[in-house]
């Protein structure tokens, strides 16, 4: 899609997420549950966090998308997810993986390889952590906390390839891919980095996005617009991180189409 | 209570709890606590969250009341749980039951029919949930979510009588009820659908309300007025879900006897 | 230290801290983890929570310092902890303890008693935990709400002495003592009471500071000052709850050499 018409389409997308309300079940990590249904209801999907295993197959057949956010992984929560994922896909629902922290520490590591054979519809995760878990895909590579665009972006196009659905790598710089396509998202504020659980809120509205998406891809590069240009608009009157967050909600809800068709920077 | 009378009843009631600053034991779901613990701050009580079942049934018998949100239930909380609610019986400490997402989820289900042999003082729900409860206490219904207020308001009756407490059911208009008395509250706005937690922590707050409520039926109508005037004067200057969500919690500060009859609308 | 030159060394104890950042393990408590880590993110530092057992152990050995903050402790976590603490100390990382609620409570009261072996550089709590503790050591004192500043002095004193470290006690007025030396900071606000987790945030803060500090005498008055005046500062424009806890995390964003020397009130 090219620049102009891929904004179009956003602001499209954006139009019918909030006349669908999809509701999107979260399995997230406990640190950032309540800004990541704030964002989602900012944005206008619904939230709904149930972690129950046998509740968890029950609601994600219900739900429209499931977000699976390993950021505090544990063995209750692993459980769940066990039980969720095999039913979102039997129910056809796309579910987002945000593998946090994945490549130094074991245990989810290979948990998130594990569920990849679930094949999210889409991946977002940064630099390391996409180039960690495509590692365990047969690369083989370290995870360092300097990695490089380009080895995230080999990563990146590997990942999507395997899950056929798409990879979102977040930086100063977003990336988006299908495993052919690449697109580059330079919206956003430094100020996105100093409130936690901005990415995790982002991997949530990503979920949301892809039951409205013509494609993954899609999907993945609303998120990073959505996101950057909220976060720009956040800035722009609010410089500390306490306001800044509450500004970044309302920006969210405030966002319409004319503001992604004047801010948008795809490339 | 005839209206005016009732509102000056409510205005006393608040007057009291910030002079009791009743300590309200929190066995709530895992997005909302953040919030309901400043929600209780900010309304003048005093929250705290002890899980362990062998500390919840310490602390329930320490605390003024109890708090079951049933919204993230996992094994651990329902050992919480049943270990908590005998101990507070046994201390005659009110406790309150939020029926979260009872109905469509099965283990909750039946975990809430389970506890309602407790005798919660009041219950706290939305349409779907309370005739889901009621019927689950022999009426059989289905749950949908259309739910009109009318069947709604019988399953409200029926499951006040059978607690021998009270029951708040929320909507546009939110109804409480003993059972034969029923009282329709219409102070609210929109944007507190569009914040996650409200209703949990106005069951927060129906506990601390009840601990200096003459009957369950003032404390549910309490938790209706005073969120409702909350939130009407949040959206008289904040217009989007972020800085609303701050404002709610100073309005809560900020509720007085004078707002409290100036703006209360029961019949 | 004496007061000038206490207030001169905070101020560079912040300026190292924004320069190394450190990462912050915290295993706290369900309530306040969004918020410590928006407000370890305001001062420079950096969080993140990691509570699979396995994982906990590799990470606090990766971490800078670890925060153990028991306020809604369960086994889970106590296996977390038991996990971390002894990895932390093979890595010579230091950790703070905050015991929440440890008094009466018995499971948390036990294994605080248990996890002292671990030897914390720091522990922070207000005068009735920190007499429970010492109580544990030997003292033998019950737990009273109204526990005079002297009686947590003494066991202030006594717990430093047992840790090899440093011991802050919170209220009206902190004080911080590694044994020897007692420091008064009087800096604060009312309103740092009526938000939930200000005191948890301070410990992670506190577990912060340590990293980059003289001695943990240093860090622990410098989580008194630092989170004192930031609360002065968010006081002078908010008067509400909502509001005043995001300026709580502008002003520790805001906070500087300066605003040490000129506010700081250390005796």
């Amino acid at each position: 899609m090219s620049a102009p018409n891929a904004l179009d389409e956003i602001a499209g997308l954006l139009e019918r997420l909030r006349s669908r309300r999809p509701l999107v079940h979260c399995l997230t990590n406990q640190v950032v549950k309540n800004f990541t249904a704030n964002a989602l209801l900012a944005i206008g999907a619904a939230p709904a966090m149930v972690e129950h295993p046998e509740e968890a197959a029950e609601f994600a057949a219900m739900a429209d998308a499931v977000l699976v956010n390993l950021g505090t992984l544990d063995d209750c929560q692993m459980a769940a997810i066990r039980s969720a994922l095999p039913s979102a896909r039997k129910a056809r629902k796309p579910w987002v993986l945000d593998p946090v922290a994945v490549g130094p520490l074991g245990v989810r590591t290979r948990f998130a390889r594990e569920i990849l054979a679930y094949q999210p519809a889409l991946i977002r995760g940064n630099a390391s952590e996409i180039i960690a878990l495509a590692g365990l895909e047969g690369r083989g590579r370290g995870v360092d906390s300097g990695d490089s665009t380009a080895g995230a972006l080999d990563a990146a196009r590997q990942l999507a390839c395997a899950i056929h659905g798409a990879v979102l790598v977040t930086g100063p710089t977003d990336y988006s891919t299908d495993g052919t396509a690449v697109i580059a998202c330079s919206n956003g504020d430094a100020l996105l980095t100093r409130v936690t659980g901005v990415g995790c809120a982002q991997g949530a509205i990503a979920a949301a996005c892809a039951v409205v998406s013509d494609s993954p891809l899609q999907a993945a590069t609303a998120a990073a617009v959505l996101m950057g240009i909220a976060g720009e608009r956040a800035a722009a009157y609010c410089q500390r991180p306490g306001s800044f967050q509450i500004a970044l909600l309302d920006a969210l809800d405030a966002l319409d189409g004319a503001a992604i068709r004047a801010q948008g920077r795809l490339a």
